[in-house]
Formats: structure tokens, sequence, C-alpha cells
């Protein structure tokens, strides 16, 4: 297909598309002319993994190319492209941490015994650790602490969102596809989960009677 | 207590809890003498209250005024109560609605569907409702809508956590210091409950085999 029909396709302006060949976040198309070039489907799949880093994880253009590299050295290993995509996993396991060694992070030693004792595979580097022991401590010093079989409820509830999240990739989908879909539904779900939260907690105080 | 007594104890600076006074969101004193007063207990939870209430909810002055005079009309009303604290309850549910009838909110009709099929009780003015509606009209609009049975699926689990938000409210407390810590709850677990999600996607990935 002409850039044109690429855009209408994707609905990314024209403009944007050559600025992303640019960069390097887009291959060139196959050439048919000087001033012409033929985009395939995987453009069209790819260009939309790159506005879903960039519109919804906010990624910048030099974080999506370096996710992007990520991801085609892990092309095939499915749970490290959707780790990749999703944020779950750095860049650059192996670059050395900047400067000292960091004191241990707050809440970290709470996370990492419910993580334990849920049995959880997940990347010591997963930014979500670090989210969760925040607001764990947060939570402690405004004298309004979880105790750990809560926490630990609120995690097994979690396990079950997270099957449905999973139950709804297309296994049979290209990778580049799944990924851009699992960050789709992740990102932009959050704000749907929290409002049927509150929607589910007015009910339930209506059914306890108030 | 004296006032620098309900500044230890509550974190609040006391220049901060005179303004408070002066704009009406806390009562004033007991006189002891042309230039003291004296606080109670009453006075630091009711100050608890309001520093969630422009803190955590990020209300303004006026608004969290607007709140605290609702709140008191419908005092003894716990279910009530904690409706307006949360945000569930608009203020004035009786206010004519500004300008024409405004269009059909984008998503209205999946949200009602839902709710009538969950039998939820919920006000027909939950801010959560239009927060829904909005986000499964972008992701239809992204060509990732939900389908009604897997949206259903995540309002059973927004069940479930909300049966873990309820118990945790302590039904002897006094219902200003209930509502306080329902919203510390409520809107400080968010990032949390969503770390968690986070994380038991990376682990339900993992499990799924790479």
């Amino acid at each position: 297909m002409r850039i044109s029909e690429l855009s209408r396709r994707s609905a990314v302006p024209t403009a944007t598309i050559k600025y992303y060949l640019r960069e390097g976040l887009l291959p060139p198309g196959r050439a048919t002319a000087a001033t012409q070039a033929e985009y395939d489907e995987s453009h069209l799949r790819r260009l939309r993994l790159v506005r879903a880093l960039i519109g919804v994880r906010g990624l910048s253009v030099s974080a999506t190319r370096e996710v992007l590299g990520a991801v085609a050295e892990h092309a095939g290993e499915r749970h490290q492209v959707l780790g990749l995509v999703l944020g779950a996993r750095p860049v650059d396991e192996d670059a050395p941490a900047p400067g000292p060694a960091p004191a241990p992070a707050p809440g970290a030693a709470e996370v990492d015994a419910l993580i334990g004792a849920l049995g959880w595979e997940v990347s010591e580097y997963a930014p979500a650790r670090a989210a969760l022991g925040e607001t764990l401590e947060t939570l402690r010093s405004l004298g309004a602490a979880l105790d750990p079989a809560t926490l630990r409820g609120y995690a097994e509830l979690a396990e079950r969102t997270a099957v449905l999240d999973l139950d709804q990739l297309d296994p049979d989908a290209d990778p580049l596809e799944q990924a851009e879909r699992a960050l789709l539904r992740t990102v932009l779900l959050e704000p749907a989960l929290l409002a049927l939260r509150r929607l589910a907690q007015e009910n339930e105080s209506a059914r306890r009677g108030g």
C-alpha cells in the first residue's frame, strides 16, 4: 500500500509516519520509484505498536526506539516481548546501576514477602514492585496500613484479573499485534477497573445498609 | 487540647488549622480565654477528614465545605456519608442540570446494561459511570472493544474487591472517622491495585509459557 493508505488505515497523519521513518521507528517501505514506496501489513502492525507505546504508555521517541530494539532481539519469545512492551521488564537488565547501590525501596520487604508467598514469577526489576511498595508505605504512614491477609486477598483478585486479561489475547496473532493489544487493554482498562471498584463499593455499602 | 496539640496529633501546621477555622471547615473550639480555645477528639477527626478531602481527593476548600455541609445533613446515614466523602454521590442531587439536557454520555447504554444485569444499586449520578463509559468507548474506537461477558467478569472481580474494601471499615467507629478511612483506602490503594495487576499479568504470562 502507499503511505496515504497506511495513514488512512492507521489514522496516523502522513507527516507523522514520515517522521517515524526518519527516526527509525518504522522500517523503510519497498521503493517503487524515486519518491514512492510500498508498505505492507507488517508496517501497519508496527505503526500501531509505535502509537500505543508513545500515546498510551507515554514513551519518548528514543525510549520507543529502545523498546522496539529489545523486542526485535527477543522476537519469538512471546513472554519477553509482552513484558518489554508493557514495561514489566526493563529494556536492558544488564545495565550497571547508576551510582552507588540504591537503598532498599520503601515497602520492598513486604512486596517480596507477598510475591514469595504467592509463588509469583516476576522480574526483580519490575517497576510495579516499587509502585506497590510505595503505596503500602504511604498507607502505613497515615495509620491505615493493610494487614498481610487483606493484601493477599487483593493480590488473589489481581491474579484472577490477569487471567481475564491474558485470555483476551489471540494466541495465533502476530506477536507485535498481540503486544499492542495487551498494551492497549492493560493501560486503557485501568480507569475502567477503578470505576468498577467505585461502583461496586457504592453497591456493597448500600447492600450492608446505610 | 490546645491548638498546638491538635497540630501535633494531626501533623497539620497551626497556621493551616487557623485557616480552616476561618474558612469554616472546622468548628471553633471552646473559648477558654480571649486568645485561647480548647479542641477535642471530634476536631481531630474532622481535621483528618478535611485533609483527606483536600489532599487525597484533591477538592478545593469551597468544595470541601460543601461536602462537609452535605455530610452534616445526612449525619447518621452511614451509606450516604460514605458516598458523599468518596464522591460517589453529588453534594446536591436536586440541582438543576446546567443548560440544555446533555447528550447521552458515550458508553452509557453499555454501563446501564451492566449495572442492570448485576443488580447493582448505584446512584444515577455516580461519576464512575461516566468514567467507565468513556473507557469502553475508547477501547471500541481503537478496535479493542471488550465483549459483555469479559466486562461482566471484571465487574464480578470488582464486587469482590469492594467486599474486601468494606470489610476493613470498623463498624463501631465514628462515621466521620470511617469515611476518612474509606477515602484513604479507596483512593490511595488505587496505584497498589494497578501494580498488583501488572505483577499478576507478568506472572500469568510466564506461567502460560513465553
